[in-house]
């Protein structure tokens, strides 16, 4: 990463105290940077500072290649938890798909626009259905079936695939297997999944069907991070959409298809863009 | 009540047969109906036919009196369930609050309108904060302090109460005791409460606080009947509002707030204008 | 089409009286149809009667092929205007784009999952750019360009083409050119078009920039039907998203387009489905 | 103002140039504040810095009283417009109604539950008719008949009391007169009006009726800063609800006072918690 037209991000968290904001902005001023946007957030009750700050690199004094470090000096001063990332260097999205399409349609159009900071070198899924998209799209896919003999087997070879490919995020697009707490603990808050509900009602398997039989008005889907617990980590986006008792579970599906879609995109546009901060069960989203 | 300028509304459930809509509304052109609004409905899945018509009684030939007997000849034939209200007879509501006003608020604004077939012939509380707010609006309000010791009794004063007033519709408007079994039963549908959380999310107490500890994006409030299992009655109403992480806890009670009073203020509109239907654990909402 | 496995759809409208759905209902019913949907409506104001009817057409007496007669004479009694449909008979829509894909992309995979009433004989375009895209899902795509000196003549050749391959729906899926009232005629209430604001705000050129400089909260897009006077078609759909003043006019942009794609595909099937009923200015949606 | 228990907002807009929030929050920081808020944008096209920052005067070494003097010599060098306030100081209100009681209302119940940061000292009416509501709530109130001849006169009058009792907010609250340029420019940005529909469509009269008869399937409401020009002020605040066919133009407005009410309230919140940035046409809402 070079510093002319680059654009760095920082991303940091630490318990509050005097001076935070003014510290962190005095050196990015100082070493020439110019601010393009700022958000910072002092929680009430938990005294906790947050903040995502963008700057300009061009005629920036620190290269790029070292700014971690010399942040890592102040920060260590505030016992700060950060991040710094460069908007032009794309996250390398895998996609994981089973049989449904309509979130990887999705992931595929977000990408052919060219307009956001990601690339997807690879397909993974456990069925061939969805070979023919991948290659209409011309993206490598691996097909790995997965059962319950050769769950580990499989997953190590999908994260050797991910190894190969330097993939740093992974996107469960309704990739109908759960993955186990051995590969998740390789991806911590960089797989992303989409949940037909709005969690946490409807967890687990089947969420129209328990939201068509308890004749809730309004159904949701939530995004997330994927963690140990099977639909508890961070939720990063949740939209919803009205339902009468008009719909029956097919229109419950349908209707519910496009929220998955939508909030899966947005939940992966933030994450792309270095817009969330994971802080325990939470997500703080500078949008 | 006389024919004359008089709204009927009929709703029935029952399972589906060829004819029904036809038999219906046949009966009403005989006998001189003229139909306003009519909303059929059969469940694809479970083929279960359910209809609300309303019309108008002017120079229909059956008194007012006689409707649900002469109708009930026809609905044995359906093996339906029905129910012959008419709107310009109001409903009397009896609300019950604790503390927090502003549920009360928002039915008293309504009442106040003279625009919803409803009137609040008296007020129910476990406190005596919001006795003041009842005088200033001549509501009779009635204070029944609430512990274990004397609950069941406290309710057999409530209900003899309610009987005295002719009341039909309890409405729970943040009223912070749960009632009895005994209460509930003598009330089948026509107990309406407001949960502050989108159900079946946080059910239970503090669900604010819940919200908050999960870190959902979106908080919400459901609006149902009451039955013996807490939060499981059939929701009538649900909205949502966005939430972010710069909401504290607060804050998610001052947007939830908003959100509790309008759907309360929603699902009684539509219970006293007979736009519900249960089915079970579910309302068909005829809007 | 066969009565067998057939559904039909009945859209009418006329002025109020006294027994229309009774004679309506009676009719299906003598002739054996079963009526699975059925939503009615008379404008208080208006008095004016509008209804959706879908039967099913097993064992029904009348064929399909001469429904249209034999319920032409009820009709006439009712001074009624209206159409009978059948859901099996896919609707023939021709798409017409410029270089944008959102819509397109939506509107074809919509068609892949083989779930609505449509097919898509032909694309049709003054542009060259989504050939590519076209050429994907194997769908004929013609070019014409279009400027003010060939305008006319190109067109009587699309509508050639949209003849040649028995076309009922144009679906202008943010094509960049306006057609003539020539054109216009030849489908009246058959050619749906997206704008790109929430109108009547903003009509015409540039919404997005329009939105910006006003300094809305709010933008939107609406689906309507194309008359002769630009953007002042009866609206079909509408939807909407919270903007904030850190959206870039690029940002409503790349909103706004979630928002097009959605609503634009939501007509359409309003459209196909025959959920649509015409009356002056404004639609009638029997969702 | 004493700074102990006190939270000074500074609001600040200027052309973007290096180092202003670094500058901006060191000048805090070595004074002993403690930041709680701060939000800072860069509008990408018109190169416009804008922030807001909220800190703790606890211990800070300017006294509040030569803040806007000390910070002036700061925001002098940016070339920046800016407003110092203090949340502890209650914005005082003067409530404009006319026969609708709606709006009046909500404020009420705001200002009564004592959690937001404003005070009502008087109500200001062209009618008689919602006396008693200010009765109620034992807050004068003063009639003041309006026709073309007084206009003026009575204007004065009114220009007279505000200033008696030191208002400096103007909130009309479905005000059905409009406010002559005269009375305007005395409260430039601190006249909020409330209009019932999403501007800029259907600015003027009847905006319902307009909606009804343009068959929108959306109705909103906006909340925006009253300017010599009629409903084109800098709109603060808009929100929208769904409508259809079935809507009568009475039900429109009744679903668009509920709409109104919170719109007008919260627009009255960001701008009493001072979270509000007017920059020419379009305000910056800082939430």
């Amino acid at each position: 990463m070079q510093n002319e037209n680059s654009t760095a991000v920082l991303l940091l968290s630490c318990p509050d105290k005097k001076g935070l904001v003014s510290e962190i902005t005095h050196f990015i001023y100082e070493k020439g940077g110019n601010i393009i946007d700022l958000d910072e957030h002092v929680a009430p009750e938990e005294k906790f500072f947050s903040i995502r700050v963008a700057w300009d690199m061009n005629n920036f004094s620190v290269p790029a290649s070292e700014l971690n470090k010399t942040f890592g000096q102040l920060a260590d001063k505030f016992n700060g938890k950060f991040e710094i990332r460069f908007l032009e260097e794309k996250s390398r999205v895998a996609v994981f798909v089973s049989r449904y399409d309509h979130c990887l349609y999705e992931i595929l159009w977000r990408n052919s626009t060219g307009e956001y900071p990601f690339e997807i070198p690879l397909i993974v899924s456990n069925h061939e259905e969805l070979k023919r998209l991948a290659e209409q799209y011309q993206i490598p896919f691996y097909y790995f079936p997965i059962n319950k003999e050769n769950k580990i087997e499989q997953e190590k070879k999908e994260l050797e695939l991910l190894s190969d490919y330097k993939i740093d995020t992974v996107v469960l697009a309704r990739y109908m297997q759960i993955l186990s707490p051995q590969f998740v603990e390789q991806y911590p808050n960089m797989i992303i999944n989409i949940h037909h509900s709005f969690l946490p009602a409807f967890a687990g398997s089947e969420p129209y069907k328990q939201a068509y039989q308890r004749g809730v008005k309004i159904i949701g889907a939530s995004s997330h991070y994927v963690t140990e617990k099977l639909d508890e980590g961070p939720i990063i986006e949740q939209d919803i959409i009205r339902i009468s008792h008009k719909d029956s579970l097919k229109d419950l599906i349908h209707k519910g298809r496009d929220l998955e879609r939508l909030v899966l995109a947005r939940a992966l546009i933030y994450h792309v863009e270095h817009r969330i901060l994971v802080l325990g069960r939470k997500t703080i989203i500078f949008d």
